[in-house]
């Protein structure tokens, strides 16, 4: 069986928790050999990425770890440049596993036209 | 013609109603023989079927008996496991038109795979 | 290269301004001439629609205004005549640039079928 291509995207600040319990729960479900899949965060969903500059919350530095978890496990992580931009969040203090795309708009339009599931938690 | 292949996804509690009308208005639209409909919920909106065995109140009674005529017109709705147990709900006490699956974002990323629409109310 | 086909779906009023954002960010990404790009409005989002015949407020005019400059890209934009009747809108009162469907739900699942892309901000 060949792999499961999916996109999730979240452009609500609170909707981390979810998305990430979806990767999880996808890849728990699948298996990671299985599984290709990619989460791109526009609009001010990328304001969790300010705060790793700063003074993070307990709530944050969890969602932070499981997504660097989730990177080990070969998921993409992408922010929006312009989100970033209209946030006022630097590109040189995102953390290493994030990867950043001109517009992330533009990316989930080719994902899914390159074959991607597209899911909205 | 064939079929229109579409799945509805949920998982704000807050969404049911819209959820539901859309569905009731996609299949008045183009009529129950070209429907191929599902609807999947995970995440905190399957709270309403906690509701089920409690003390229901009006608005939720009347989305309950709408779910229940959509089953009796052939549309699959779907409750994810995950989202059951993390909100403490027993797979025993669900209405009978439910169907449960191991993964609601698995259901969602392959019927999208198979030629299904996926729709986001 | 062919164009890049995709559909902002737009429920919920408060969306109006992320929407419009992302096309807009489409737009300016991969250019003009390789967007084939449609918005459909359903559910309490068409009640911006309702502001156009009173006393609109600023933020609303903007908003109008960036719908006006969509459209004259060729974006097109769509209403669902049963949110409009549900939301008490004539539609002989709807801004020139505004195309209606009967079912915006049907609209969304048939560009799919026909290789839309689907985003819902």
């Amino acid at each position: 069986m060949g792999k499961l291509q999916a996109l999730l995207h979240i452009d609500e600040p609170g909707k981390w928790r979810l998305t990430l319990a979806n990767a999880k729960n996808f890849i728990d479900d699948v298996g990671l050999d299985r599984v290709a899949l990619e989460i791109v965060a526009n609009g001010p969903a990328v304001q969790i990425f300010d705060a790793v500059e700063n003074d993070a919350d307990q709530e944050i530095r969890v969602l932070l770890k499981q997504m660097q978890e989730l990177a080990n496990n070969n998921v993409t992580i992408i922010a929006c440049r312009n989100a970033l931009k209209a946030n006022s969040i630097s590109e040189d203090l995102l953390p290493g596993f994030i990867t950043v795309v001109p517009a992330g708009i533009t990316r989930i339009i080719t994902k899914q036209r390159d074959g991607y599931s597209y899911v909205r938690p």
